[in-house]
Formats: structure tokens, sequence, C-alpha cells
């Protein structure tokens, strides 16, 4: 156990901090030192979580930087805006930090400013983040001191359009990406609109007038594609806990019959990218509980659209197993560790 | 009680014609004379459907043509191929037919060939036939003998174009319609696909090779916008009873600031499409059970792009509530007779 | 329209305030004149719940005593408290009061301040008020100045034991209430555990160790009875929006062989008490959005146990419907005004 | 891998096949070696079951004996009277049978003829078989060929009364078990009552007048009695695909103040038997996905009745998790082998 991997968790009431110590505690290597919640300090996490019982000591306490400063790696499972105040003293000691919040997605602190509603508090920082999509950054992420865990629409967006974007083969402008989002993703907090009765059979969009993930997804296309890319993104509320589905719709070039070859190439050896046989529509509950995308492509019967469909669990892949897979590469562990369970279906 | 109009209902057992029963059941003109299923023959229909006791007194019955030729009215709720068989003899007999499945929809027979797998057995009535959809054909309906009942998904997808469409302000190409429907769509058949384990807590597309509803929306918008259109439909599962959503994307051709006004105009005295006041995100709640479309155009954040959404029960503007629309229109009756309910939330 | 009803709403911006609203929209004599929500002051009804657009005008103001001493009728569908606050005022002006709250369920002041936490502020009106399930007290009600609804679990038990007590055919000791209701029952409030990620896909008992409805179905039962009873009462939580479902069991005094005889007579001639064919096992969806219980009387496989089923809307006939329904006994109107609809399904 | 155990399993498609498939996938020794489906054959499991790709390579194929017999061990997880065909031949041939469906449950073939309606096939093995329970029989299953996996509702039942039952503090007659059930436990055939639109929203009971869970939990009740035992049991269907919530109420023989002692001291040292502390109302979404029951005794207000709050993943302790619970008993296996994961929520 002495190479066991003392970790600390900052804001573990939320469903991501839920579901870190829910991966953690299988991970072979991990072990939570620090939980840190005002609200339920003295707490055990499995009496708030009592699915977690027997596999988890971890007891809640009052953030306290000295605590968390003997911790190898810090993971921020808090609202936007916690992370950026105590990052930079945590690094400053030779902690690494994994955020899952959206504090060092974006590399421009304006646009921060501009979508978050504060100042940044670390700007300085924000250059030297990596954007935690392995599938993308994997190389930087192994070096990395902090990560800037994606959002989950960003995920899922990203994985289906990086390879059309690589491979030349889209319009860059007029793309469309109409995403589906379980509830989970709004978040453990007490609002009225998250209410089982405010959700529950019933299906509409969001945020059509301009959504936070919208910078952050154009960041990373651009970067794939190396220029400016025309985005149009609506997120929707499903009514289910868990999962996003991504429906992405651009236009070709030039025509071609199959982009099945260019998506299967771009992800071979990608142990969290899968890849479906050619024409499926994947299912967000394929994936419930895995750390996994899958995804397919296919071409209208115009012949002229890409339609790409990719599915992820918003708090694994899209939030707290892709922080995990992040950890593995930071600390030199096999990417797939404390990853390797199959979704839970139905 | 004499100026009753006796009505048939064929196909009485599936969710359309369940939700015939109960509107019909609050209509004030209305008597269902005649109720045919073959499996379920001899027993009332508030046995199969509970929620109608103390509302219904139809009994099933084995169809039969002389049975049905004494009511002035018919309407179908049968699956496709049922109507196109019975209605030219209903229609020498003077009776009026309100098909709600695809036979009558599609002005075509080779189209209807192509996508419905058999070849139409009354192709001379298709140009005969009007398409139900009051906001676009009223005057036809009046006078009808024989109405198509739209499709669901057409419904939701025409209601939010068409206002565009003839106000001439978006381009006919590169249409985008992410569709999004509850289960109910798929019927009530036992099939695999539709457990309540294989659906729930899960959302997919389906269809993106090809969907039947992609020919019908395609004729209505280019009858509307008086030239071809092109279009990419896309059908999703919501794990939700009853409900659609649709969200249109189109590019604007010249730069527009407000859409609102179109949409007002365009709608301005019917009952049953309501624009919602600028910026609304229509819920698919909130039309449960009504006969009614909400809709909300936005424009994206680039300024270019459409936005519309818009939401319909399935099985009431979609299916049911607006063949009795058309049922009113054609017996001068009030529009709105029998369809005067709030819908249910939550 | 002169002689339509004015009526006031305390605190309409819960479920039952909302179904209120719904259910008087379609009422031939009922106006809602009076619409009160502190929060909500300035706003439009529809636009808070957008499913009554076109089925309501009212507007939502602070409330004002002497505004509310203009109805007629004032119905509380406020939080426990309010009520009795206000109650004694509007009854002097002679307005009549129907209660949603639990404030004068309870014949019992001392029994109120136990359960509910708070001194009774008239506990002079416990004798006056009366409790509102028409099917045991109507004609009271229909001279009362003050009713109090019953809670949904207090309606959904006592229509099912009610005729068994009645009759002495059971024993009054080890009664069972194994009750089931869906989320609405808990209220329109952003509590944690209302969220819809914390009961989706997920079933419990609570207040095992006493809920509050507890003595109030104990004093309906004795008072049928004649006597003491011996109950116990556990509520649970289904991942639903709307219905009760209430599985009683009781022990047969003597031997019997069909019940169905006591529950056809008890309930001959009532019209929102609805006995289904022997052996029938009720669902909560057949009662979804109308004024009705359903119910069926078993024996178990063991010949001496009694089990009845029992469903209810808990926001219709546990709450607002059956509220509607002493509105029309009291103002001498129909019984069943405005409640003729059929419940919504699927 | 040479002590890897070969595995068979007969009936793959429905979801305790697949569930069966998922926790083997992460089993350190075992290997399916074997899976059948007639319908199926020649698929890949992981094409049937999406969330299993990856972690699945079988391939569903026809049944054939000798096939079959290569293995160590065949499940059967296909419906009752599969498994009493195939088991005489394979347990001569050395073969351990662990059988998921009711063939080998009951003891009596008389018993056996009654509920299921056929006559059994191998009478002499009744007497052989082990009841898989391994809190009750964890000896007899070490050293079994036979065992006979419990039903979900019985595991439920049992797991919650035993301890009382050992413990002699309630009455033996009178036992009431109002069970609660997802909709996975009707299986995964398409059948009309199991489509979402008809479960969704909604709750009832099923099989009042008698349930084949009936026999097999008094069996396992007596037999824990050491005497007859009067039991009242009623299923409930709830809209949600995985769990089981029994709520058990008896009588106490003495006045007693405290349960809790007696569940702790019964399952001290059970690794998938949690009693909770005192007062807790377990919710089934703490066992979804895990192989555990969670348990809670209260007594009612009236210090008389006993209530047992129990729940576990009806897939998983119900049936396909406790198998390989006894398949790792059988085998001389750590007996939380491949069942070390903790359960999904939300």
């Amino acid at each position: 156990m002495s190479d066991m991997i003392n970790i600390g968790i900052v804001g573990g009431t939320g469903y991501t901090g839920m579901e870190l110590l829910r991966l953690l505690a299988r991970h072979p290597l991990a072990r939570v030192r620090v939980l840190t919640s005002r609200q339920e300090a003295g707490q055990r996490a499995d009496s708030v979580f009592p699915s977690l019982r027997g596999f988890s000591d971890a007891v809640f306490e009052v953030p306290d930087f000295e605590r968390l400063a003997e911790c190898r790696v810090v993971f921020f499972a808090a609202p936007h805006g916690v992370a950026m105040q105590l990052a930079p003293a945590l690094l400053k000691r030779g902690v690494k930090v994994i955020d899952l919040s959206a504090d060092f997605r974006l590399r421009d602190a304006a646009i921060y400013r501009k979508w978050y509603g504060q100042e940044h508090a670390a700007p300085d920082l924000l250059s030297e983040a990596v954007y935690g999509l392995p599938e993308v950054h994997r190389a930087d992420i192994s070096t990395a001191m902090l990560v800037a865990g994606p959002g989950c629409y960003p995920t899922a967006v990203q994985l289906a359009l990086v390879p059309l974007l690589v491979a030349g083969v889209i319009e860059l402008s007029g793309i469309v990406a109409d995403c589906k989002s379980g509830i989970s993703g709004a978040g453990r907090e007490a609002k009225l609109g998250s209410l089982f009765c405010e959700v529950a059979e019933s299906f509409k969009a969001y945020g059509v007038p301009g959504h936070r993930h919208l910078p952050e997804i154009e960041q990373g296309l651009e970067s794939a594609a190396g220029n400016k890319v025309g985005l149009t993104f609506v997120p929707h509320l499903v009514p289910m806990s868990r999962g996003i589905h991504a429906t992405i719709y651009a236009r070709l070039r030039q025509p071609m019959s199959d982009l099945q070859p260019i998506f299967a190439a771009h992800y071979s050896g990608e142990a969290f990218v899968d890849v479906l046989p050619a024409g499926s529509h994947p299912e967000t509950r394929s994936v419930r509980g895995g750390n996994v995308c899958r995804l397919s492509p296919h071409i209208a019967p115009d012949g002229k659209t890409v339609v790409v469909l990719s599915v992820i669990d918003n708090l694994v892949k899209g939030a707290s197993g892709q922080a995990v897979q992040c950890f593995n590469l930071m600390f030199g562990l096999s990417e797939t560790a404390g990853l390797e369970s199959p979704g839970l279906a139905p």
C-alpha cells in the first residue's frame, strides 16, 4: 500500500464528486485521503451516498489547505470559481491539480469573464493548463501539473467532430451540434428546474441564445481545424439521470460514400472511444456507468450531409471518468486503471 | 341527440385509437357508433382502457363494411395499408374518411411504394385526398370527403417551418430537423424495442439512413416554398410516453434580428398554434394531452442560423386531436369542439 | 356570466394550486378572481404554468385580505399554518373556505400540535370544520362554511376501508396500509430529495416511525368503525409524478368468499368511486388527471386476509379535484361540474 | 489462464443472462465458453448488448449438449422448464448446474405442478438441489452439484424475515410481504404489459390471487421457523428497470424496543447483507448493479408491529449476482470474486 497515491477531492457532494468516489474505490493505486464539503463536514461519504457503503471510508471535512497540500493530486469537483482560487498555491507546493469545473478550460481570460460572469483569479495559469481530453492531448496531459477536465457536451461533440476536421472533409461553417443531456448534468443542487415533477415525462431545449459550452467547443474544434469554425450548439434536457447524446450535422466538402474508415483509423488503439459498426445508432444506456464514447458516423439520404451520433455518460467520460483517465496519464499508470468496468444496462 | 354525428373507428386498440375515444367522449356532437378490432372483438373499450370507464360504452367488434357504411365518417386508426383498402367503397357510399395512417399522405404512388413497401391500392384517390393540416389547408379540409391526417413529426416540423418558407427568409437547402419523440410514437404493439427496460433511462437516434416521414415533410415544405427543399431529418426516441420536440435549423437569407413578428402574424387567429413569448423554450409537457403546437423561433448566437423550437403531443396535435380538428371542419362545427381542455402537467 | 362564482386561491404556485387552476378553467360556473403568491406576484399564472396558456388570465398578486374577502369562497393551496391564520376573518365576512392543507383536518388541537409542531391558531374552528370527503360527509359539506380537504393518502385509504368498517367484516386491529405515492406529493419546493436524479429509477419507504397522515387516517377510520382502530401506515415514493396506490391488509372476522357486493352496494350511485370488476388490479395511470378513486377488494389465498387495492391521482381526487367536488356541494351545483374529464393515459 | 473455469450459459438473451455476462466479464477466474440462444445463434453477445462491447467475445450458439458438457458448470438463465430437461444429463457428466429459473426451487413436485402448470421432468433431483441463498445455506451450496437460484422476491423477503424467525420474536401468522419490483422482473420478452407506455408513470399490484413466489417464500420461511407460517404476499410493478423493495409487516410476540441487534448479529460477517443504521429507509438505487441486500428493521408507532424494509437489485442479488456468489462457493473461490463493485447511483 506504500505506493498508493494520496488524493484530495474538493467538493465531494455533487454528482461528479460522488462518481469520483465510486470510480476511485475500485482503482488499484488511488487512495482518497481528503474529501471536503463545508455542508457535510463530519459526515461519512457513505452516509450521504449509501451505494458506497462498503467501498469508501472517506469522511467529509472542511476544506483546509494544508490537508490538501499533503496529497499528491487534488481533484476539484466544485462549482466554477473554486479551483482557480486554490490551484495556484497547490501547484506551488508540487501538488497536481485536476479541475472538473470550467475554470481552466478556456485559454482566454476575457472569454471566461464573458461567459462565467467573474474575473479569472489565475489568468497566468490558463496557458499552462492542459485540456484534459486524452484522445487529443494525451502527451501534454502526461506531463501536466494542471489539467482542465472538459465539459460533458464538449467531450461528446469534439470526439465526434475532430476526426472529420483533421481529415478535412467537412465545411467549417454551418456545423450544428444538437445535444441532449440527462438531468444529472444540472448538478445536485436543490433547484426547482431539476425537480422530478418538472422534468419527468418532458423534453425541452435550453440555452439557445448562448450556452457556456459553446466557446469551449469552438476553441477545441478550431484547434483541430486550424481555422475558424461556425457552430450552432443547442442543448436539451432528457428525462433520464445519466447520458449525453450529440447529433452532429455538417456538410461534406466533396461527395463521399463512407466515413467509417476515417473514424476507425482516427480512433484505432483508443481504449475509450468505440466506433460502432457502420450504420449503428448508439444508445446512451450502452455507456451508462462506463468511461467510453460510442460513435457512429452517417451520411444523410441527401448524400451531402454528415450526421455523427455520439454518446457518453456525462458523469463518467463527460466528467469523473475522464478525470481519472487523466490522473492515470499524469502518474504514469495504465490509462485504463480503475476504468475497466462495463456499463450498466438496463 | 338526434343531431349527433355517428362515427366509426377502425382499429381502436392502439394509442391513437384510444386517444380518439378519449377526445370524442367529451365532444358535444360526436357519437362513436362502430369501433373495430379483430383481436378485442366483444370487449368493451373501457375494459381495455380503464381510464375511459364512465366515459365510453363502445364495444369492439369485427370490422364489417355495412356497419361502417352506416356512419357519417370513419376514422382509420389502423396500421398503414388498411385505409386504402376500405376507403374507396366508403367514399362511394358517401361516408367521409379521416385516415390517421400514411395511406393518403403522399401524392405520388411511386413514393408510397418506395417508403411503405407495397403497391398503393387506391392511387386514384391520392389527388383527391386533402392533407389534414388545418393551419395550411383549412378550406380544402372543410369540403373534403377524404382527409389524410399528417404524421406526428411532419406536423411539428411543418408548423415550425412553413412561416419561414412563406416569408421567404431562409435558404431552402441545408435545413435540419432534429426531432425527438416519446415512445408512444412507436405504437401499442408488443415489440422488444418498445419495452420499458429497453428505452427507459436511455436516448438514441433511429432511422438516420431514411425515415418514412422524410418524403412527407419534404412534400409539405416544398408546397409551402414553391420549390425544392434540402432537408435532413433525424428522429430520436425520448424516454417518455407522449410528446414531440422538433429543433429546426436553417440559414437566414439576409441578416434579421427578430423572427417573432413573422410567426405572430402567420399564426394570428389560430386556436391551436401558440407562438410563445420571444426567447422561450417550449416543454413537451406543456402540450401533453392538449391539441396545440407551441413554437418559439430563435436566432443563434452566430446571427445567421435560425433555430425554431416546436412541441406537440404526438397523440393529440400529432394524430387524434388533429383528426378531430379536421372532423370539426368537415362537418361545419366549431373547429375547437371537443378540443378545449388544457394539457396535463406535471 | 353574472352567476359566476368568484373564487380566491391562496398559494397558487404549488402543484395543488396549479391543478385547481386547470380544473377551474373548465368549470362552467367558477371564476378565479384572486390568485395569490408573494414570490410570483405580478406574473401571469400561464407564464409559470405554460400548459394553462389560453385557459387562464389569472395574475398572481400579493395576498390581501380585502381582495380575498370579495370572493365567495377561498381555496387555500398553501403550506400548513397559513389557512388557520386567515380563515377566521374570512368566515366572519361570510366567505366560505376550502382548505387543502392539514390545518382543519384533525379535530383535536393537541394532536395537531404534536404532528405539525405548532400551536393551532384557530382551535375553536376545529369542531366547525367539515372533513371534505364527500363520500362520507356529503350532507355536512353541503352546508359547511369551512371544509378541510383530506390528505391524499387518507383519501385513498379511507375510501378503501370505510365500506369494510361500516359492514363490520374486518378485525379493527392489525390493519396495514402500505401506500405508494408519486413525487408530486412532496410539493413543488426546491428540495434535494425531490430532484429527478434523487428519485428516478428508485423506490423507498419513508416516515416509518410516524407520518402526519397517520392520525388523520385513524380519526376517519375510527369514526367509521365507531371504535378504536389499530393501523400501521407506511408511505413510499414511486418514481412517477402523479398517483397514489394504497394496498390495504386486514383480517376477516368471519370467513367470506366475496367482498365485491359490499363495495358495490356501498358506492352505488357515487360518481367518483369506481369499484372495478371482481379480481381487478387498478393502475394509477387509469386515474391520472381524473377525479376518481378506483378500487378492487380481494381475499388473499389464505382465505382470511382482505387485500384492497385503491388508486387515486393525488393531485385530483387526493387534493384539488376533491376540493372542487366540495365546492360544488357547498354551492348547490352539480357535484360533477368541472370534473367530467377522463384521465390521461398513457 | 489454465485455471480459468469454463462456463456455459443456457438462454443468454434475457436480462439475467445479460447480467451474468456483465458480472462474469469482471470475474478473475470465470470464462464464458458456451452461450446459447436459438434465436440469436451466430450473433455476438456484444451486438445484442452493446454495453458489453470490449468486455465479451462470446457468440450465441444453438444449444448443444456436448458443448455444454465440456464446461465445468452450466448456468440456466432460461425460462422455467428448460433446466429440468437438461440438468440430469449434465450432472451425470459431472457438470455442476446453477439454475436461475424456478425448476429446482420447490422441494415438492406437486407444488411445482400446481404453480408452474407442468409436470416436473426431474422430480428425483428436487431433494438433491440446494436452495442457493448463501446466507442461509452456505455450507450446502459449497458442496452442491445442483443449485437452485432463489427468486427475486423470495430473496428480499427471506433475508428480511429469517433473522426474526430464527430469533423467535414474531408471530408466525398474519405476516404481510408487500413487495415492489422494477420492470426487468418481467423479463426481456416482447409483451404488451411490459411496454414503456403501459408501465411508465404508473403503479399497480398484480397477482393478488396468487403468485408463484408465494410457495417458494413459504417454504423458506417455514424452514427457518420450523413451523407453518401464515403469509400474504402482494407484488407490485414500479416504473423503473431494476430494484425490489420488500416491506414486511409482522406482529411482535413480546414488546421490544429495538430489533437492530438481532439483525446486526444475524448478518455479522456477511459480505452481501448490509444492515443499515437504525431508523434508515433503504432506497433501491443504493443497490442498483450491486450484489447486496440492504435492510432496516423498524417498530411501528403502535409498538407491536415490526416493519422491515429490504432492498435488492432483482437482477443481481435477486438473480445473476447471487448465482455468481453460489458459483464462487461451489468452486471454493472467494465468495466475493467478481462481485466487488459498488452500485451505480444516480
